[in-house]
């Protein structure tokens, strides 16, 4: 047993006990040794990494293992879970044995079998990044607070900034995900089209879109009846004629378009839409030219996908998910804009209680960093930089973009396996790493009820969508753990589970 | 030297090298054996926690003793920091000495002489929690996908809603920290009170509210002429009087007033607004009645908190900030709202890929637990309720209870010894744990002088505010390191520096 027994007697307050006589009376029992037990010692602290590192470890390398989907949710263990803390201590062993048994029962987001939705899996040298960052508990909103964090994390969003092609006066940002990076996006785009006007703004998101950009546009005011929904082509990239039409019409009738929201890699099927062609259309019309990369921006990492993302150079601004295709532990997106000035715009707010430390001289070394808090709707903030900062620096850039690489082979494979399967229908060759596919002939009952077979036998698990009116299953390889065996496995089930319809 | 050395050979993709004879053309190289740098063995996950944790063990150990606002920044250092990430590999021992370096020079705001702005300190069990949240890397933003791991999150969230007396219809979420906290607060009442009528909706935020409730009202789309700015009494307290004309001139003007942001704990004097009378005011006015607690929420874990806050548990939103007075790292913040419902209305959108894991079925044991996606603006999200659930059992609810009644006492030990001392003018006395003061009778470039003589000092750190047109420094007291002997130190700095100027 560990720690409740080893920590000090606790320090109480004056209102708790009476107060002992003194030589200043309103110091009260204040001046007495006391301790706090919410301060570690460096042994303790050790202790209890030690245990918290076992666990990890263990359910790390017991990844592979376990079932994809996770085992049996149980009532001991959601009632374990669910007590409210209580007044006492209690016991670090006791804790993490409830978190366990609690994790056990989540799909297997972290393991190589989870082909479901967008896969990510979150390395552990990014998790310890995050830990460092956590316990130094520096406040990096202002560059004058810490100069050198925040010149840290400048530097990743400098290389962001730079993957992208991206001028010097633009500005990357990291956020909590994909859907705040399209809400800084998106509020910015509006601040510059129709500041005041915000009822009469209109906003152009393809059907394949995300549906945290339709989110994103109605927390920055924009009316639902304002969010144009722009068909799809049997490619199943935004149509650009229809996207036209829609912009002509809110224009004609008096209304603000803002916004057009691009796609680099739709959620259903990975499709990347005619960034080129969209950016010429924005540009025509003097709207911002947004593009939803939260699964495929990053891919511009290797050879084939800055060639298939073509385009996303013209952006206005860019979200990229690094918790998603940099395998980073959820928590972690980023928006990439044109113009820090713009994002200046949209999010400064000058406060008395900040006076001391506005702006660095620019004789200052410091000159040339920015103070995040100007420029993103947070202000006190999770020091995410390090999260990036060390494992790109510790691991290097290619060994990330040979695991993307990587799964950009796989899904050839999978797509290649499968389209020369007759069982199948696989309707679209893949832009980036997610392979859609249905039973050929059969309706969606049938789908959902293969899914199911597939899903059980727990070595893999992949979810299913809607395109068209139709159901399809979604194989969607980006787990920084799923490799060829496993990929050649989820085949195997695939192609077996199959034939058990072959014969209805 | 750790790490780059002992990493194998990495994968190489079809891409990179010639693909060798094989029984498959369309397998390539991947069906030879292969390893991946990002995935670490056990061993290796080891020895770089180890290394990790040395560092964090030896800053948190030198708190104490280092210098408040940092050491010197040099261009070597921030030359270091600046290097975009390279294609190969480094080594974990030179880029943590990288990061050791970088932190020296910022404000020490994890220890005890941090008495500027808003302190907090970052408890190290917090930290470790969200290493281990990370390193499991589950998706909690749905219960289907880690029912246990949502129960646990929802159970402090329960406990936050109690803690206020909020009904079962509430929800609190987690989010980032106070200003996505009030973002969330207001874009609800924003789509309450004028969904598709944004350009006429208005809202009123007290002169000593925080910046982050017009950035998030901004945010949300609210016009910068529509934000009402409060005049404040002699208490430093929002003046009803002036409120209650502003509403009625909104109202008669054919505007929309949606919300009323009180503040319990001003960022400058930590004053707590008349909550009870204002929430009488947003009653009679039919208006939203959010309440900024970032800092002075959390203080109703105490009686005296309690009885001060009253009032508090009538609003219809409240931010408060665990990694302030739940010491916790930055990046903790929580909004509590009256309606779970009325969260739904705001943020939820349907989406065809996530069709597979929507709603739970009302006989399942998970129902009632919420889909933290459909009632927040963000999807894919950070598991952060462990770094919560985790400290708070471990260490029991009374041991951070203990911390800021501790607070509180030192605070009115602060007060008292200022207010005693006719070299100061220090016309309010705290409501909670920030102490507001000036040298008597001299103008604002003395004070700034002042200020900067006690921060010279090193073994503290104030900042400064205006309040009223004028100069005061702020002694904020809410570090959980930060004790008797700390303030007393300060106290006796504060005494010494303020003679300088009696004899001018």
């Amino acid at each position: 047993m560990l720690f409740a027994s080893s920590w000090p007697r606790s320090y109480r307050s004056l209102t708790d006990e009476p107060t002992p006589v003194s030589i200043s009376c309103s110091l009260g029992n204040m001046t007495r040794p006391r301790t706090n037990p919410l301060e570690l010692s460096g042994e303790q602290m050790r202790l209890a990494t030690q245990r918290v590192l076992d666990l990890l470890i263990e359910m790390t390398e017991g990844n592979h293992r376990c079932p994809a989907s996770g085992g049996d949710l149980s009532a001991g263990c959601l009632k374990d879970v669910s007590r409210p803390p209580a007044e006492g201590p209690r016991e670090l062993d006791d804790l993490l044995k409830i978190v366990r048994a609690a994790v056990d029962p989540s799909y297997q987001s972290a393991g190589p079998g989870y082909m479901a939705y967008i896969p990510s899996g979150g390395i552990f040298t990014s998790a310890l990044a995050e830990f460092l960052a956590c316990g130094l508990n520096r406040y990096t909103g202002k560059v004058k607070t810490a100069p050198a964090l925040v010149a840290l994390e400048e530097s990743v969003l400098r290389w962001i900034c730079d993957l992208f092609g991206f001028p010097a006066e633009s500005q990357a940002l990291l956020t909590s995900g994909g859907s705040m990076a399209n809400l800084i996006a998106l509020t910015t785009a509006r601040t510059v089209h129709a500041d005041g006007q915000v009822d009469r703004a209109t906003l152009y998101i393809g059907d394949q879109g995300h549906g945290s950009l339709a989110k994103a546009a109605r927390t920055a005011g924009i009316s639902r009846d304002h969010i144009r929904v722009i068909r799809s082509d049997s490619a199943l990239q935004l149509d650009t004629e229809h996207l036209k039409d829609c912009l002509t019409a809110d224009r004609d009738a008096g209304l603000i378009p803002v916004c057009i929201c691009a796609t680099a890699g739709t959620t259903n099927s990975g499709t990347i839409d005619p960034l080129r062609e969209i950016a010429g259309i924005a540009r025509q019309f003097q709207v911002w030219f947004h593009v939803d990369g939260a699964y495929g921006g990053l891919f511009q990492l290797t050879e084939r996908g800055r060639r298939r993302l073509t385009g996303i150079e013209r952006a206005d601004s860019i979200t990229i998910d690094p918790h998603k295709t940099l395998f980073l532990p959820f928590g972690t997106g980023a928006v990439v804009v044109r113009s820090r000035e713009l994002l200046r715009r949209t999010f400064s707010e000058p406060a008395d209680y900040m006076h001391d430390i506005y702006g660095a001289s620019d004789l200052d070394i410091t000159a040339g960093l920015p103070d995040f808090d100007e420029l993103s709707p947070e202000l006190t903030r999770p020091f995410r930089g390090l999260r990036l900062w060390l494992p790109l620096h510790l691991h290097g850039v290619n060994a990330f973009a040979e695991q993307i690489n990587e799964k950009l082979d796989l899904a050839t494979i999978a797509f290649e396996r499968l389209a020369t399967d007759e069982c199948f229908e696989v309707p679209w060759s893949p832009d980036l790493s997610v392979v859609v596919f249905r039973l050929r002939g059969r309706d969606d009952d049938v789908q959902l009820d293969f899914l199911n077979r597939i899903n059980l036998t727990q070595r893999v698990l992949l979810s299913s969508t809607r395109i068209g009116g139709s159901i399809f299953l979604r194989l969607a390889i980006l787990s920084v753990r799923t490799h060829f065996d496993r990929v050649n496995e989820a085949l195997e089930i695939i192609s077996q589970a199959a034939r058990a319809y072959r014969s209805q």
